[in-house]
Order: structure tokens, then C-alpha cells, then sequence
């Protein structure tokens, strides 16, 4: 590679700071510009990073023919014309979750970037930690077996949102990671939702997610603004092996436990009565991977240049934040709906899953 | 009081020397007899508590006009007819829970007792810890406020059992601990279910329960068989502070955090709309009251003893039981309609709640 | 082996009864009668166990020539002249810990034993707890690699003895467990004691040990009854990993690091100077070795049987016994010395170390 | 206060660029100059903080009338000629840890000080956490009754420094906060250092400093840079109660345990023989503290400020760093001795005590 990608980063608020702290850094980019509609908010941005030009004009920007891809950092109502507006003009895109504010927009951006043979990618920053890429890494290897559970707990005094319930602000990280580390992606077939407002907010402070797997497994997430301790666990279990993710334990974030449950069937008697089947209890030993430092965003800019050089999707595609979006959705309609589980649209969802994960 | 109440302990299997040990031990009880269809079995218990008469007739203990009342640590199955016939008799029961295995029989049982002025108690053990015991006085005492949430996780790598599926093996600690510790007891309008059976062996073995309560706070209970680690915590979120259980941390076994969110509505305008109202966060002391050690069994004997004398709903009363059996059979409702929140059948219940809790 | 061995319990106190039910259960032993001044203790633990003869006379209990051996759980200041007694009327003796009140009578009862070629085991309990056998067996396999310290805490809200200070107390599990995991036993050539008695209780009750290991390693032991936590931890840091051992951490007792410094001398200049050496930092991954739920107890009627039909020393002897009385012994000077170092005395404790560990 | 004191950062290196962030971010303060013999060093640092001048000389620096105090950041070595520059040319002097490279030099720069009215402040920035500023309040107030013995842990896989051992690299930090909490500061009568260097890297990797405190109690510090698991832990027990603070626990950094020994002499009697007091334990509640988020080193640019307005001893004095040199340099001459207790040179110690806590 002897060439570096031209980015712009559009937005100066809360996320595009890192984003532009991370491209500079980067080796595979050339940071070009800092795009705000607030000036000064852009120029504090790039006198951070030491120097970089300021445009408040998104139309100019994209005009630009020298940059080849843009950051979009900006709020998620405005995602979808933003993101549409850079792929007709020819750049690739990385946009800050969640993908859209809507499904069906979110549908609108993954098609037109195929169309276009653009790269979308979705900053899931949270995949690109050591600890969920190696999580990744053991059951792609086969190390956890087959998945059997996945139960996520996202819990602490959290900031009540003026705008998004606990659902929205919290468990897009879970269902982004789960989406990552599951082989076949994310993909339940419904989606129940329970929250609870009992301070009379007017969204839900308290969420819990069911969402059962394919084979008889099942994917839950517990998310909570009023939790007075935090917590961050994600509990993977296998039919080899289990894994604990605490992520904050930085002295031992991922401990994976040779202990489980073993059913073997005998023969076709048995198999026609699991009753009778031979239970087994595996209590062997416990191993936690070392894990590097390494910042996830500097691993975001990488995978960003990696897929637009070699013409793929990135590891977390716009198909991956679709997926995302279309669990919160139906989530929503579950929540309106008592609980009751509702079907997941998957209409230009799965098309997009099976190129990913090919 | 100068005189023992006469009890006998029917069933001597992996309960009942439990019993059998603590009546005998109390100033309250006389250890009358050891009744079982298994004369060995029945000797041994009376053994292990220094020699106590045995019997293999359920009907000559219950005809015997000396014996106030039973102890009953049978099967699930069989608690109905044992129960019944022991009302029938006069004698005053406590039973091992579940307090029957069908939610109607259970109603049956509370009415006879009712009918008779007899105390029919279930045998809630936790309730009687320490812990519990603090919890349902600081929630008495309104040191935490209105309850907003009720949180418990109670997972460990545990023998799948032949006969129940996780729901019915665990979930009824927690449950009837709600029962205890909430004011109104546990009277969720509805429960969603949520299992998972991935090892195929044809019951749950992986649970979430979701149950609104009145004011739009919610319960919520996490059973599993599977997980490597072991996890016994239930959070209690009040308006004033929030309690932290953890019953495996001896050092710290309950946590009162002085920490959360305050919305106060100022004016009729915000009130009408919730997002204009003032949140502000807490973030004050943490307190771990000290608890005395005692055992929990001792506890259920003394309280036993009380309402007979006392002529008094016991604190665990059959209706608890009741409710508990009313959550779980509404749950397996549930788990058939994959997950649909059922209405709780409370025909029978809430006459009891109210006896109970006046 | 055909014949079980026949053993006498001397002492129906505190630990005479854990003694007794294990010797009772296991399969290499006859128990053969419980012998205490109090023939209403000594019935008492013949009751618990099943029926088993009593005596009060030691003379008639030494004098029985059925009987093999004694298991010595008296006050410490009678193990001298109890095991004196027993070894002269050729019986193989076990004695609970402190294998007696003064080194120079530890020395006599050890030298005793060897004259007649007799058993005298330790009852050092702890070193048979699976957790510690593991820890034996991972430093036997050079799995730590050298040794470069061992430190331990036994610190809790303990008990103020009437006759014997923290160090007496405590320490002699710490010391027991040293010499029992350390290639060569724990032989410091010096022991510096720091105690405190802020209370002006008569003794300390506060204590910490510093001993010189051989190789420029160290041990040191840190023992306190005014702790208002409870922590029994070690940790044994090698060349090539480091060991950590929190006894009160049920889900992962052991945990063994691949963490460490290691110093390459590259040339004989550098050796010349150890500060131009090459350092270098390892940080790899943490391993938790499944353990096996046994008693310890019944590990020791095991091994003082095995000792006695192979005509061998047992794993902990009374050499071992010795060597924690000479670090005692030592400790005790060093606090009358303000702290300063004192010499350990090994007239006697080296020959047997030589004998035990060849 | 209408006017700031104006500031020199004397060195550019580790610590420097934090001294000059705080003193820039202050209100009290008004960062003047950045002062290195590497220009280029010095122009980082000013420009880190928005473009302060830089100076290559310190004689112009401490020529310039317009400057109040120097920030002194440069090797330890190099402290005994600067500060003393400084205070001759009438500057104010914060000097960072530890105060100087020998206790002789240390004593000398606070006679300096003294006699010129000017006030030296040591940065021991630990002081000023929110932690230790709440345990020295808790102590001062009697909170936790008269101090028994005060345990520090501060281990880790930590650099092997090339020109200091794990005592001159950790210990200041324990030391320092002794100083700061205890009401009399830190004044053992004697060190005990035991120390090992297994790897033998020419100096200590582990180090215990043991100190018998005034009126039997006891202060204690393990350091070690061999630990593969991280610890920062101090424990503090009272007559009243007893405070752990864990420093890598943010949910509870300090818990305050109400639970500990009392011994009550009934009579002269008693008072005569201690064995014959009564003993008894308290086992309450633990309880807390909320700490508010605060950066230490803004804490210490508002005490140089106050005690430079206020004409008095700031909470950290060169007393109090002259106080932790004289434990290092004993505890160095007790390494040297072999473990030998060496008594604390306090000829100019302990008049600046008198002043520093009168």
C-alpha cells in the first residue's frame, strides 16, 4: 500500500472528535477536513488534531474529488440523507450507530451502497475491542462449540436521554457485538421486548430482550438506566466450552469454563425420549486469554481501508447495523404490543447477511 | 406458653430430616413422630435427631388426637391429597413447596384450611434468612422508597431435573421471596416466559420471566442451569435507594445504595409533558447492614408455632404458596404461546392476598 | 492390602470428633476406641460415629496390643509426654498441630520416632485440601519454575486466644503449607518477627513474618485478628509463572499467571553488571486448574496409613512438624529482639529434612 | 483574592506537562514560563497547554521578579540544587516526590524555607484524592477511634526501575499518605526493611517496611513489582472502627467497617493481669462514603496557592516529605543491616512535625 485514503469527517460534536483523532493517527488515511455546520465547533476539532482545513459546507465536501470517503458523526435522524447524499456522490461511508433512525432507511442506504459497489460500514466500535474480537476469534474456531445462549447485562446510573428509551441508548452495543460474534450473525426470528418506566419518564428506563436462536437457543439482554452498580457481562455458553465477558474486570475480562452439561443419546430409543438420554456435568478447568492493549477505533480505520481496498464488505457492514435496527424495531413494536414477541422483518436483511458471512 | 405443640414430619427423604432437626430442636415443638412408606428411611431420620417413634401409617398419625399438627415433605404430587387429608383431620400444616403441583388443587388446599380456621403455611425457607428478613423490613419501613424494579438473577451450572423444567426448580425461591418482600406480595397482571431448551432435553433449561407490576414498575427473574458461574442476586430499585442482594458474597450480603435518578414534576405544564420534567441523580452513600447469623428453618418453626397460637395467617401462608403456583402456571402458559404474556388467574388469590396482607 | 489398621483417638475436644468420623469412614482403618480423662466427652464422640468403645486410661489404650496407632488431639503442652508414651509402647503416632509447645520436645519426640522406626506424622490438615495438593504437584513439575517468594495473609476478625498470640494462632497453617509446597521445605536461615498488641491485650495480635529463602527468595507471612475482612490468600511467584491462591474464592481458588519479569544476562559484561541486563515482560494468559471436592481429613488417614504399611515417612512428618516449631520458636526471640533477625536452630531439623525430602 | 500567583514548571519531562495542565486550568494560578534545558521539550509542553513561553535557563527564571513560586519536575537528584536556587531567590517552591535524593539535603532545603518564611510544598498528590482527603477527615474527627495498625499494598507487575529499588519507587506513595492521615504524621521510632531480589537484579523487586507506631500500634507496607495481580489496598483499623480503602474498586473505594475487638478493664484488678479483661466483639454494619469526582492535582495548585496566601505549613509540607526521606533512608541502613531494625534520624524531623500539625 503506498497511498493513503482522503477522509472527511462530518460532525464536530460528540463522536467526531475520536474519529478524527484515530484517522490522523492512522497510517491508511489522510485526514482532508472537519465538516460542521458550526465553524468554530469544526475549527476546535482540528486545531485538536493539529491542524486540519474546516468546511461548514457538506455539498463542497463531497464535491471534493480528492477525498474518498467519508465519517458521518452526526445525529441519527440525519444519517439517512447524509450517508445518501455522500454514496451518490461516490465516497465511501462509515456512520456512526445507529445506522438510521428507521429501518427502512437504514434498508435504502445498505441498497444504494451495494448498487454503487460502495463500501458501508457501521462503526460498531465495541467489536473492535481485544476482548470481543477474540470472543470472535475462539467460536469461529469451533473453541465454545456450538452457541447455546447468549445473556448480556448492560447495567448502571445511566443518563436518562431526552430523546431515546434505555432500548435504543443501550442495547444497540449488545446486539451490534452479538452480531459479530455469532456465526451466522444475529438473526432471531422474533423479538420480545419488556421495559418499564416506573418513574413515569415517558420511555423506558428498564429493558429486557428475548430473542430466540435458531436450534433452540436464545440471545437476552438486560439493559437498565437505574441500576446503582454497574455491570457489563456478557455470558457466552457452547457445548464445549462457556465464556464470561466482565468488562470491567481489566484483570481478567474474558474467562472461558471447560464446564458445562453433555447430552449424549444412545440410540434411537433415547433420541425418541431425550428424557432417558445420558446426562453427563463437566467441571474442568478455567482459562482467560491475555488480551493486547489496543484502542478499537485505531482497529475501526483499519478495517475502513482494508474493505474499500479490497472491494469487500467490512466485518461490520451496513447489513450488520441493519440487522441491529431491525431487532430495536421490532422491539418497539413489542413493547406497544404488552410484550408480545414479534416477527423481525427481514426482507433485505437476510439477502445482506448471506454476502457478509459467505 | 408453657406447653409444646406436637408436630409430625411426613416424609423422611431430602427435606424432611431438615424438619425433623429443627422441631426437634425448638422450645416451641415436640418431635412426635417420623412417618414414611419406607420404614428404614423413616428410622434413620429418627435416629440423626437422637430417637423419636416412626410410623408407616399416614392415617394412624393423623388420627392420633395428640398431634396438633404436620409437617408434609412428600413429593409435589402428593401434597394435595396429604394435605387435605391432614386438614380433614384437624391438624394444622406446613408444607415443602411447591405448595402443590397444580395451581388449582393449591386454591382447594387454602380453602379447606380456611374453611376449618386451620394455619396452612408454606415452607418458603429463604424467607426466613437473615437477609430476607431485612429486606422486606427496610422495604416495610419505606427506607427504599416505592419499589420500581425487582431484578433477580439465579444461575448456576445445576442438575437438569427428570421431572421439572428450570422454571419449577428455581424460580420459585424467587418468587416467593417477591411474595415476601413486596408489600402488596407478588401480583403481576401478567407474565411472559421466555425458555430455552438447546441441549434437547425436552424442558427448559435456560429462563427469563418479565411480570409488570402495579405503577409501572416490573419484576423479572433469570434462571439457568447452564451458566459456568454461580450468580444468586436480586436488585431492588426504590425511589429512595436501591437495594443490591448478593447471597454469595458473606463478607457483604446485602448493599443499600443511596443512589438514583429524582424526576420532580414542577408545574402542571411539565407534568403534561414528562420530557420537560427536572431529573437529577444521587450519587450518596453506600450502607451493608449486618445481619446475625441464624438459621432460616429455625425461623419457620418458631413462625409455625406463632400462628397457630396466634390464630393468625403465617407469613408464608398458603395463599404466598398460592400466588407463587399462580406465576408459575401462567409462566408455562406462556412458554406454550411462545412467550405471550398470560394473564395471571387470580379467582382464588387475591381473596387470600387480602387476609393475608391486612 | 487385607487388614485394616486399629487406631486409638486420645482427646474428645474439639478436633478429637473430625478425627474420629474419618478414621470411622475410611476403608484403611479400625477404630478402635475413644480415649479422654472426660468418659462423658469420649462417649459423646463414640455416639456421634456410631458406637465405638471409650476408655479413660491412656496406660490401658497403650498397653492394648491390638491397637496400631494413636491420633494425638489434646492441648498442645500434653503432646509431649502423650506421644512420648505412645511411640515407646510401639505404636505409629499422628498428632494434631503444633506437634508440640517447645521445639527442643518436638525435636525429641521426632528422634524418638526414627530410634524406633515409628511413624510420627503431622496432622498439618491443610496440605491435604486439593487446593494445596495441586499447588505441591504444580511446583513439584516445575510448572512455576524457581521459587522467587511466597507471600501469605490469614487476616479476619478472629478470636483472641487466652494462652497463644497471632502468631501461635495463625501462622502454623501458613508455615505448615510452606513447607509442605517449597522443593526443599521451609528452611529460612532467619525469621524476623514484627508484632503489635495495640489493644494491650497481653499478646500480639497483629504479626508479620519476613524469612530469607535460599537464592535470594523470600517468604513472609502475614497474620491478624483485627481485620475486620477475612482474606486467606498466597501468592508464589516463580521464574516462569505465578501462582495465586484465595481460599475464598469457591469459583477459583487457584489461578495461575503467565505474568512475569524476565532477566536474560547476555554476556559476561552484563553479568558483571545486572543493571545493563536485558528485562523483559511477559503477559500471558491466566489459567484456573479444576479442583476435586475431597476432605481433607480423610486424605490424612489415607497417607498415615499409606506411611505406615510402606515403612516410610508421611508427607507431612513430624520433621515437618518441627520445622514450623523452629520457625515459631524463632519468631517468638525476634519479638523479644523488637523485630530484629534471629537464626533459626536446625541441630535437629536438618538431618530429618535431608531424610524426608531425599 | 483578586490577583493569581504567577508559576514557573521547573522540567518538561513525565510529570511536568501534568503540573503545567492544573496550574494553567486553575483560577489561583497564572502559568508563566515552562522551563527545560531542552527547548524543544519545553515548546511541547507549552503548546499542550495553549501556548505558554518556554525558558532554557533557570537563572532567568528565577530572576524574574514578576514570578511567585516554581513547580520543580526534574530528576530527584537534581531537587537539593534547584529548590535551594529557588528559595534564595525568595520563590515559593512545590517540589515533586520525593522531596530530595537524601535526607540531609531534604532537612536542609526545609531549614531553608524556614528561615526565609517561604513555603515548601511537597507533591504528595495522593494526598489529594478524594479518598485519602476523606480519610484523613474520618481520622481527624475520631471517627475510627485511636489508630491500631495501618496495612498497605501496593503491588504489581510493575518496571524494574534502573536507579531506584521497589521501596524508593512505591513506598513514598504509602508513606506519604501515613503521613497525611495519621493526626501525629508518620513518626516510628524505628524501620525494619526486608526486602528480596530474586532475579537478582542488583536491588529489591519486594519489599515490607515494618513500624512499630506510638502506643503499640503498627504501620505496615508491602511492595512489590513481581505481583501478577494488581493490588492497592490499605487497611486502617481503629478502637472504633476500621476503613479498607481499595483503590481499583471505583464502586467502593472506602468501606468503613463498624466491626472490631473491645476490651474493657473492669477493675485494677484486670487492669494488672490483661488476660483477665473482658473481650468482646462488635460485628455492625459497613457503610460507604460517597466521593465526589475530583482531579487530585487541582486540589494541590489550591493548597500551594492558600498556603502561600495564608503565610502557613500547606497540608503536605517539605516537613512531610523530609519525614517519608527519613523512613526510606532508614529503611535503606535496615536493608544493609539484614532486617535489623534501625532507629529514624529525627534531629530535624521532629521539630518541623511540631510546627506542621501544632
Amino acid at each position: 500500500m503506498s497511498t493513503r485514503l482522503s477522509v472527511a469527517v462530518i460532525g464536530a460534536g460528540y463522536w467526531g472528535p475520536n474519529l478524527a483523532r484515530n484517522f490522523r493517527a492512522s497510517p491508511d488515511w489522510h485526514l482532508a477536513v472537519i465538516c460542521d455546520l458550526d465553524a468554530e465547533r469544526a475549527q476546535r476539532v482540528a486545531d485538536s488534531v493539529g491542524g486540519v482545513p474546516v468546511s461548514t459546507s457538506l455539498d463542497d465536501v463531497l464535491a471534493d474529488p480528492s477525498i474518498d470517503a467519508v465519517a458521518v458523526a452526526t445525529p441519527a435522524r440525519t444519517h439517512h440523507p447524509i450517508v445518501l447524499a455522500a454514496l451518490k456522490a461516490g465516497k465511501h461511508v462509515i456512520v456512526e450507530k445507529p445506522l438510521a433512525d428507521e429501518r427502512e432507511r437504514g434498508a435504502e442506504m445498505v441498497a444504494e451502497a451495494r448498487a454503487r459497489g460502495l463500501v458501508l460500514m457501521a462503526d460498531h466500535t465495541y467489536c473492535y475491542t481485544p476482548a470481543v474480537l477474540k470472543i470472535r476469534e475462539l467460536i469461529a474456531d469451533g473453541f465454545l462449540g456450538d452457541i447455546l445462549f447468549v445473556d448480556s447485562v448492560r447495567i448502571n446510573l445511566g443518563l436518562i436521554q431526552p430523546d431515546v428509551d434505555v432500548f435504543w441508548d443501550l442495547a444497540p452495543h449488545d446486539l451490534s457485538i452479538m452480531d459479530f460474534i455469532l456465526p451466522g450473525g444475529l438473526n432471531p426470528e422474533t423479538v420480545a421486548a419488556h421495559g418499564a418506566d416506573p418513574l413515569g419518564t415517558g420511555k423506558s428506563c428498564i429493558g429486557y430482550l428475548a430473542m430466540p436462536l435458531a436450534g433452540g437457543a436464545i440471545a437476552h439482554v438486560h439493559v437498565n438506566w437505574l441500576s446503582p452498580t454497574k455491570i457489563r457481562q456478557m455470558v457466552i455458553g457452547g457445548t464445549k466450552r462457556t465464556l464470561v465477558w466482565d468488562d470491567l474486570n481489566p484483570q481478567q475480562r474474558l474467562s472461558v469454563y471447560d464446564r458445562g452439561v453433555d447430552l449424549s443419546l444412545q440410540s434411537k430409543d433415547t433420541a425418541a425420549d431425550p428424557r432417558a438420554a445420558n446426562i453427563s456435568y463437566r467441571l474442568g478447568d478455567t482459562w482467560s486469554p491475555a488480551l493486547p492493549e489496543r484502542e478499537a477505533l485505531a482497529g475501526v480505520a483499519v478495517e475502513f481501508a482494508a474493505a474499500i481496498r479490497e472491494h469487500r464488505e467490512p466485518r461490520t457492514s451496513g447489513g450488520s447495523g441493519l440487522r441491529v435496527l431491525s431487532v430495536l424495531e421490532a422491539a418497539a413494536g413489542s413493547l406497544q404490543n404488552l410484550g408480545a414477541p414479534i416477527r423481525i422483518d427481514v426482507t433485505e436483511t437476510n439477502a445482506e447477511v448471506e454476502d457478509v458471512k459467505a
